[in-house]
């Protein structure tokens, strides 16, 4: 079995070793360096530019400012093409700007021999403004009287509803009904690779794009979009990728590099942003503030819940009302024997731009619904964990919105472990009735997560397998390894189902858009769903030639043969080994008169999406006085279905619930409410938890069979980061008393809320 | 139609601009490069090395010795690999050694910072040798007491015999009987871009090879073996080719590179060899030593011949006896109703190392067998050209090697088209009864080839395409580009079966062992033949998969659906167009139920080879006094089948034109023959023809078409160069009465005929 083991990641070596060739290892001779020359201000319009004493700096080549670049807006977030020009997403960014939006927005760029001088040329670009209202938040951005920041007759970017039953009708009938304002703070990827990408032209002219991103053939589109070539005119590289989190769901600076090659003759041109620049001007989380009513009758059934959101997106839309969309969709499993009301808007404002992030809109939304939960088991005087194990899905219910059915539901199984693993109830019982200034309180809390964006967006993957003549087998895959391990799950399933080792797989980790075949890339937790049925495809194909070869080579007819652990047997006598795959590879290869390379490409689609779930169970110690929040133990659980790595689905996992708690605990990016400075754009000012700061974490898993999946599983990659923000929220509550329904908790929070309840002066 | 027209070659603009990154041009951060120390003499041994000097000069990382490198033998020639071990490769070449063969030999290697370094440390290397006895001809290679080379009992490499009918009888038998001896030189490729590669490890510790080499596969297997390696452990990447000419279908300094980055520890090392070193230790032509009977009737009916063949091979077998034993083979098409005789022997020498070069012994065995027709033609008192059409092939003969039957003959109407275009019959009047010191001669002489080298080696080709959302397809194929042109035809076969314009086809031209099916190379005027298939199989399949798409589009039956210069139609109304192929694969990428990127992919094998054919006419003036040749008129005519892009096919005739008229009038590498010593190893004393040493090249077709290949087509690429020689060598004789039969004919070679047959003192 190659799946269901801890397989170790194929690229662990060339990581921890320093041989991984990332995007800034890659050099060309005559490589040129671009530095932006950003907005100091969040709003305003440029009223003179002087890139004179700039040009005049030895080594600088070039410089570019908003009147050079095309006149033509072009859209940015990484959602796979639609052939609904309805669900086109809003094009509204050009390469620089003359109208700053935000702090940090660019409005010249300088192209030069090295890093160091571009940065100085920048400097030396003169730019006056004429300053313009600054709007950071729905009061300002959505007023009457507010600047539109896109034209249009407001700064709304979309809004919808969805209803899933009578929401209204059952809420009011509801015997107990509880209500919530919720908000959530601006926090931004942190990866650790920085946004890297470079772009030159090759012999035919053709742009070619080597980026840091998760989306390598959507880059591609968008570049032909924004420079209005031809989509197959560019080629899109992706090496190596240290982390993305969805801020490289983006179309980012490709464009740029491309337009700049392009402007240059194809001059190799690469941009770098710094961590400041990465904060200022790739992407972050949107703000949520979400009203939320939650209606349970009095034995704890839930009724109904609707929920509000108004989602800010800053100064562009990028992936713009996609994120408050989805928060709906992903959690609508969770409690599906419901009525259920959604409405949601997004607005514009002078924010740095909001993007995709791990969770796309499921971790604010989740956060609302699952502080609710809390308080209507107050109300109800029942302990929140009953609340939910009476309300969680179960197999064979369905979505109130979408009406699928659940074909796999472990959330109860979830809670029922999480409560004997974390020892819920003696934990509770020691938390009720505390007093004194420090006090321990325990909460829990479930989301639900689908495994793709069907059918919002199209679900498409690729899978292409080679085998070598030594057998073994090279995988070339659309979907784009970011650090999360595909590449080692994806060589697993290809070993599982062709009958080799695992180490006979190797997985070509670069996708190259010319040669790789379409993917739209790294996101929504979708790649180890659709890539499967590629990948089970092409290798069911693989392995049936393998055995039709075999069966010429020794005259035995097919059906009695069998692929196992790299060698061909009769299926009645699997311990006897006819050939190994090696020899079976040498003679399609090299007989004269049969064979070929043996071989199968697939390019498929997925048309079915399940539900991951999971919950987080915490334990933490408030120090009133100090405001300060110490985690004694956590542990999330998750129904993932089948486990296809449990090393790596651990790590995926603490990855998550270490960004969680960062969300939760840590981090926030600060933005002068006036000005719409950003105050904190720098790892010192921000403050992101450091592996010291984080506390053991724990998980667990509950292992349903999907059987709409091609090997049973669903998604990981994003869930685990969901439930931490709200059970951290339930648990302060119950040790302190005090509700706090906004982000970050961190001790300037708690202070406000701690010194408002009267517990600290 | 995309093929019959001259499509401009798909490279032309990246190659007249510059902008096509050969092998040099790519460059990776911290290359190192590396100089051979070479043997100054031909044949000795070792005695003593010291590399201390060289060692501590600044810049120098590392030396080897042939103390330091594997000590196995490995193959060098770019055959594909064949189960049947018989038929392996010689394999007798170390990476170094301690016992030089030839004058170049390689016994150590420098590793620099530079290139200059390199070579300077390389000649502060110290070596002394143990002078052996030299021997560069049979008389002394093959003497009873010559030193042996590889060991064994002789210097033989290899010898075989091979007979259709029975030709000593029919020689017997004979009316006219002739017989002569031949004796071709040594000649080098003289391609632009030298040899040159580098190797560099990936982050999984895998060589990777960046070479100019028309056989990036094999180089894969070949660095395999010679390195003890997996094969897959091995990564080949191909960028354009500045020519090859069968140097490059031998793997040169790629294990060499393979072997320095992995004692490096991954460093990129660089190979390139001057010109000086490709001429001694790269590979150049065979000189063969031919001893031929030929035997007629009295009324012209060729009734047998036999040819006895002494191949020189050389310090190392590279190609080794294939070149010799490939010389009948492909002659044998061309005077089919006979009896045929055919011994072949190859011995070791301390020449340089043959091996492949364009024609691969046929031109050598022609040379024989074209001189033996005029010799015939002669006695016979008939015009040469008339005893050639009475014996050429017809459509329906069969080889009497193997029995094949001839599917497609147009050498008759070559031969007619030639007398008529050249005005044969005028112009051999006009040579008959001159006297004088400037006289004029015509020749004729014929050829045959074949297409591939089945059955004596696996074909095996690929082809590979992906349609992207614009509708250009990108075209991917396992046969290697190295200046002929096959990329450019290889998008007009894909346009053809598509139903796109040519324009529309995008060809990968790298091939990368990674990713690239598998494909043994360039070589055998094969790639046009044995990719053709593969071509029409995947683009039938991608036709199919668009109809089949559109159809659901527009719910329509497919049967009823034509793709027809980009767009879909019903067959019926083919005017007018339903949908493009680019509206076609947009919805096939994003329709959200159906579809799936348009791709399709083959691997297959060719079992048919038939054979090509063709002739030369000249007209040239001999000036006896300065022993001088000059071309007035020459024309090749060619039947290769059906001719696939008639400006191309001409840029081959006229290449092997050139390259020919070099053999015959201008080149030999000059050996000392006392020591071994190339004396003229360089383009200024080797007297390479340049484009004003030619005359006007003409050429013309006539088109045939070879029901067994997928267009109709047969071989080119090597053809051209075969007949020229024979040809120039019968006019000579017409014109001066003076049978020539040893190449080069350069004023010294006739100075001694002229003066033995007293036409000059």
């Amino acid at each position: 079995m190659a799946l269901g083991v801890s397989l170790k990641r194929v690229d662990a070596e060339a990581k921890v070793t320093g041989r991984a060739r990332y995007t800034d290892d890659l050099s060309m001779p005559g490589m040129r360096y671009a530095k932006y020359v950003r907005s100091p201000i969040a709003h305003g319009l440029v009223t003179r530019i002087n890139t004179q004493a700039a040009l005049q700096l030895p080594g600088v080549e070039a410089i570019f400012t908003y009147l050079d670049v095309p006149q033509q807006c072009f859209p940015t977030a990484g959602h796979a093409w639609s052939l609904d020009a309805s669900k086109h997403d809003v094009a509204d960014k050009q390469l620089l700007t003359g109208h700053v939006r935000h702090h940090g927005d660019g409005v010249a760029i300088v192209v030069a021999c090295d890093p160091l001088t571009a940065e100085k040329a920048a400097q030396l670009v003169e730019v006056e403004y004429q300053e313009l209202p600054v709007m950071i938040n729905a009061t300002s951005a959505l007023a009457a009287d507010a600047p539109r920041l896109h034209g249009g007759t407001s700064n709304v970017l979309k809004q919808h509803a969805l209803k899933g039953g009578d929401p209204d009708t059952a809420l009011a009938a509801a015997e107990v009904l509880v209500a919530g304002h919720y908000q959530t703070q601006v926090v931004q990827h942190c990866h650790l690779e920085g946004v890297i990408s470079y772009a030159y032209m090759d012999q035919l002219q053709r742009i070619v794009v080597v980026s840091s991103t998760q989306i390598p053939h959507i880059v591609r589109r968008v570049v032909g979009q924004a420079l209005n070539l031809p989509w197959s005119a560019i080629r899109v590289i992706k090496p190596y990728l240290g982390g993305g989190f969805g801020n490289k769901q983006d179309v980012l600076e490709e464009p740029m590099c491309a337009f700049l090659t392009w402007k240059l003759g194809g001059v190799p041109v690469k941009i770098e942003l710094s961590r400041e620049e990465c904060f200022l001007a790739s992407r972050t989380r949107h703000a949520f503030a979400v009203s939320g009513k939650l209606g349970v009758s009095n034995d704890g059934i839930l009724q109904a819940y609707s929920l509000d959101v108004l989602s800010n997106t800053g100064a562009y839309a990028s992936h713009g009302h996609s994120i408050a969309a989805a928060g709906a969709n992903k959690i609508a499993y969770l409690y599906p024997r419901i009525a259920l009301g959604y409405q949601a808007t997004t607005y514009y404002s002078n924010l740095p731009n909001a993007g995709a992030m791990r969770g796309y809109g499921a971790p604010q939304v989740t956060f609302a619904l699952e502080c609710m939960m809390d308080e209507a088991a107050a109300q109800l005087g029942m302990d929140p964990l009953e609340l939910r194990m009476k309300n969680v899905a179960r197999q064979g219910d369905t979505n109130p919105l979408n009406h699928k059915k659940i074909h796999s539901a472990g959330i109860l199984e979830c809670l029922q472990k999480g409560r004997e693993l974390f020892e819920w109830d003696a934990r509770r019982a020691a938390c009720l009735n505390q007093s004194g200034p420090i006090r321990r309180g325990v909460g829990v809390a479930c989301l639900s997560y689908a495994s793709n964006t069907y059918p919002v967006g199209v679900e498409i993957a690729s899978a292409r397998l080679l085998m070598n003549q030594d057998g073994t087998i090279n995988l070339q895959i659309g979907a784009t390894e970011i650090g999360q391990g595909s590449d080692t799950v994806f060589a697993q399933m290809a070993a599982e189902t062709i009958g080799v080792p695992s180490s006979a797989i190797y997985v070509i980790s670069t996708q190259d858009t010319d040669i790789t075949a379409y993917d739209p890339g790294a996101f929504a937790s979708r790649q180890s769903y659709v890539t499967a049925p590629a990948i089970r495809q092409a290798a069911t194909e693989l392995r049936t030639k393998i055995i039709q070869h075999a069966a010429y080579m020794c005259g035995q007819p097919s059906w009695a043969l069998d692929v196992i652990n790299g060698e061909v047997v009769f299926k009645t006598r699997p311990e006897q080994a006819l050939f190994s795959v090696q020899q079976v590879s040498m003679s399609a290869h090299y007989d004269q008169e049969i064979g070929g390379q043996l071989m199968a490409e697939v390019s498929c689609k997925t048309r079915s999406n399940p539900p991951a779930f999971g919950c987080t169970f915490v334990d933490l110690t408030v120090d009133i006085p100090l405001c300060k929040v110490t985690i004694n133990k956590i542990i999330n659980l998750h129904d993932s279905g089948q486990i296809l790595n449990p090393q790596l689905a651990e790590g995926q996992v603490h990855g998550g619930m270490g960004m969680g708690i960062g969300w939760t605990l840590f981090e926030e990016m600060i933005v002068d409410e006036k000005s719409g400075i950003v105050r904190n754009p720098n790892l010192l000012d921000y403050k992101f938890p450091t592996i010291l700061d984080l506390p053991d974490l724990d998980c667990a898993f509950v292992e349903t069979y999907e059987p709409q999946s091609a090997y049973g599983h669903k998604a990981l990659g994003e869930p685990p980061l969901i439930s931490p923000a709200p059970a951290i929220r339930n648990a302060i509550w119950l040790a302190t008393g005090v509700k706090i329904d906004e982000l970050p908790l961190t001790p300037k929070t708690l202070y406000r809320h701690f010194a408002q309840a009267g517990l600290i002066e």
